[in-house]
């Protein structure tokens, strides 16, 4: 069998346990008095060129539920894309930690809000319009839910439509090393200096093992979000171990490298869908994963080849590629891919 | 130094990181699909005798209040100590995720709830009342949070009290491992079979390192909690990795072992304490924490001396022990206190 | 001017307001132990000819969030219509008294749900899956957003798919009374005999003044709601004053006299429209609302004559008969429309 | 009968009902955009010296519950009195529509909050710990729950102690109209010029019927308020029905009137009380309540006699004044009580 079906089905990068064991001596405060999450606010402050407060949770529905909470009141409405993880997969998690907000689709292409539309949402609702909640926040998802990558002038463009109608901007970053290797661009770039308030820092999906971070950039938003963790129960008590992995996950580059090697699985599959005419990407591969339109022939015919991978949809097959998925393991796809395409019928368009 | 802060400063065991490097290999279906999990469900049922269903999480705060949430309707009372841990340290996370439950303290000696004040206070809320909110759980902490333990029967006597009014039961057992050390009986015992619904099963403050667990006893509380709980951003993707940490956290009655171990130097302490008059217990030692009312100057001294512990207030000092506080370190301490108890001048009664 | 805005711009029922001055005599206990509320059970108790409870609440926003709120769990999904009054026009407050529950739009003509696309939904949506909540309720509106009036057969059909699934069924009636004219059948019908559990009972649009009502058919969802009311601010402390209101709007049909007068009028323009041919009707006027669509300049124009209207988009004009709207103001506004559409260039299709 | 049970058992004064049959005239926009709102506005700045929104709600425990949730974040902590209705009577409605802050009892003396305790109780937290939750706001009720009145520098005090530590302060007036015919001072010393930030403005237990008011004096916390109390289910859509109650409420002083009846009647039992040795009053009678220790013979004996009144507990009966509360109903208590204690035991301590 071979594993397409998430990033979040593979094996942890083995520096990131080793730091584990490396952490387990003496004794050291909780919650987060340790040495090791002093150590991390100092690295992700040098990782972003800014001072940043860096809050380690257990899951990447946490960060964006938390960080979202963090940019709404209640009564807000968080603006996202419709694929949007927050909107599709994480059982309304931001609107429980919230007290309520409502999260509102905007409609783009590839997993990405669309800059006007989002203006033209929020030209639909006058600041003293009290009877559907208030534009507070806007979440972009980087990269997104269909592989995309927003370049940094597509994050400035969204930014200013949402800075315009004072809504503070949320960054879904649970793939974010896999952006920032395809960008090519200082970490900063894509947050901070792009607009960004505060951010959901991805490492489960590229190699972590069993935590996120919510890193924030504008530092009214720490000191309420502190409390609101440890009454979230996100607060380990132990925290050194979390710290120690995103120490562990940042140190020489970890996250990059296993972002671009998981970018460079995935292109190189998507490069040779070139010459596949009946394969047909939804979404350019700009990170590491592939949406690909197959007929149901295909995917049965996939599925009995060995490969594993999700199925959104009839018609619809998602192949993720993770940190140690090999070159072995893409070409074998292609070859799969090529030989059961060339027999099955054209697939059907998808509205 | 000598750390008798918390049981939360300490290492993990060994045993606990090692089976996350033996758990890192091949791919494992995500958000608890895969067969560490499935194997916890076996395993934890073995353990109490029962079939359970048991859902990891990040801390026990985690534990505790979504464990009250699935009890407790947004208008319900909480009954607990008024030392309890969810009263006193976890900044109202139950009253959070129940959206509104009151907590609301009963008395009782040495950390306990007393069942005749709970049925004091059960009996001056009619049924028809809307003012003030339902009784609607009642949640016993074991070991208590001034480290007593509560015996089988006291359990069973409050359960009752509790139950003839409809309350469903919450088990905080962040050190329930060290009670059932000290009461040396069946887990089942201590829990279900004494009319426990559900418990917060602790791991982090007996040698576990990221993870807690919340054990269902009352089967239809479970699939509720399963989704409230991935909205809480309780659910790892990779829950391997905290389902391998529960499973080795029990395999081979390590879990026991670590109890008897930091019960037994909390002993050690307790008994030299019997003949040093001045040193006067605020609870009977039954765990691993040493409650003691000391003068300041005491407290002075003992820190010059190399100790460090929490002072609860001007005049009590907690000692906490871990799986792996030495017996030198607990004869340490026992002469200092010897030296400093002796010149000390005797401590205040404290009301 | 003519104002065709809104029914909650009109006046209250003489009758409703006399009945407050009937009711200032002598003392009564509070919050809904005294003679009216006993006798408002009872009343509406023979009204839907089964044993219901019936809670007085200040608006139709707090009744629609508070029954959804007693139907779904805070983790649940909420079905409704994209059109629904709960989805857009109460700035999610089905979210916030639930605690998170998520409304979801189900397709359908007219304001309606349609109960193939809710069954749809519903497969989409496996039992164990806990990443997007779980399918808790449904709520109708009756008569609809646009309009529109379920009849008895789309109830039951609709019911029906609901409850093979589980879910529980809210109507919101803020129209009920419009719909009930319609129909001519008994309220029982309407409501719990086709599956309905709890009820949004509308007065405010119809001629009421200062409250609504929740009617729960179920009895296992009415104590937990009477807490929570109390809870929410809506449990009046002279509650005598809301139920000696609701008393009044259904002594002698006068809730029904008054939504017969209501969907007269609209019936009269409706009637009118037939041989306008560039007045599009966008849903069949079976209560007391008409949409038009209608091009900007005749919009511009009918405002021009004195008449008041919502304009819900460029080309859609809403017009809503009041109890007290005159068969003279009707004829006023089929001549302007007459006049005006004759002169106008013909509507643009509308999407 | 004689009813002294409760201000909320009375009539509505008669101005107030009539008001609502002035304002059934013509058509008026919905949800406060009508004239009765927007002159309610002026009177309330006028009344207050200074330009306040005012928002008309259901009931007091709204006002209470939606005021403190616009001063406290979800994680604060709101001190109030131990015996605050807010506290005891609301069923954790406060709790609840903040998203889970938490009331803290602060010790005091005739239900007044103490400002050095209360200063003991801030020094106890310091800003940086997360395990307790944040201090946020302070509730002071006045007329306080026993009774008693704080004087201007009492609140100017215990403002400043709240203040210093950034806390913001509600002031849940209930009975404020008692409390300022007391004081005999503008409402705005009481209120703004005293620390208060927001209020609830009480009118039902002082001849109103169907509304309160929530009063806002810092002018940041208003518009997110009136998002939050359109999804609270508290904006009426026919709004002039309850505009106009609080207009005819304060118009040509009808509120103080009311207020300072019902304090006379209540200051000439208690006068009477002076020289009766067995009655002990708990609180200074300062406004329109009477708080009397009594045996438990006296009680039964009172209630034979054909008067109503609540018990709080075995020794400790409640009687509340009203508006329309007669000099000779007064007398008739002063009487019975006279001829009651005269032969019964002397009352036991209460503690």
């Amino acid at each position: 069998m071979i594993d397409y079906r998430s990033d979040n089905t593979g094996r942890a990068a083995p520096q990131i346990l080793e730091a584990l064991i490396r952490a387990n001596h003496y004794t050291a405060l909780g919650y987060g008095a340790d040495d090791w999450t002093t150590e991390l606010q100092q690295r992700f402050s040098d990782l972003f060129e800014t001072s940043v407060r860096v809050f380690p949770v257990a899951t990447g529905t946490a960060a964006n539920a938390l960080a979202l909470a963090a940019l709404s009141p209640s009564w807000g409405i968080v603006y996202c894309s419709d694929v949007a993880h927050i909107n599709t997969s994480e059982a309304n998690a931001s609107g429980f930690f919230s007290g309520g907000a409502k999260l509102t689709a905007v409609g783009g292409r590839h997993g990405k809000v669309n800059s006007d539309l989002l203006a033209e949402a929020l030209a639909g609702i006058a600041p003293s319009q009290i009877h559907r909640g208030q534009p507070s926040a806007l979440s972009l998802t980087q990269a997104t839910d269909l592989g995309a990558v927003y370049t940094l002038d597509e994050i400035q463009t969204i930014a200013e439509a949402a800075k315009r109608r004072g809504l503070r901007l949320h960054m879904d970053g649970a793939r974010f090393a896999n952006a920032v290797a395809r960008l090519g661009c200082a970490p900063a770039d894509a947050t901070w200096r792009s607009g960004i308030d505060i951010m959901s820092f991805g490492a489960t999906k590229n190699g972590g093992a069993l935590c996120d971070a919510i890193v924030v950039f504008s530092p009214h938003l720490a000191d309420g979000l502190a409390v609101q963790l440890r009454r979230a129960g996100q607060v380990w008590s132990k925290m050194r171990f979390a710290s120690a992995q995103l120490l562990a996950y940042v140190e020489n580059d970890l996250w990059l490298d296993m972002a671009r090697a998981s970018n460079a699985v995935a292109a190189r599959i998507a490069a040779a869908l070139h010459d596949i005419p009946a394969a047909r990407l939804l979404a350019p591969v700009e990170a590491n994963e592939i949406f690909l339109e197959l007929p149901q022939v295909a995917m049965d015919a996939l599925e009995a080849d060995g490969f594993q991978f999700y199925r959104r949809s009839r018609t619809l097959a998602r192949f993720v590629c993770r940190f140690d998925t090999s070159a072995a393991e893409a070409d074998a796809l292609i070859t799969a891919l090529r030989r059961r395409l060339d027999t099955s019928p054209a697939p059907q368009a998808v509205g």
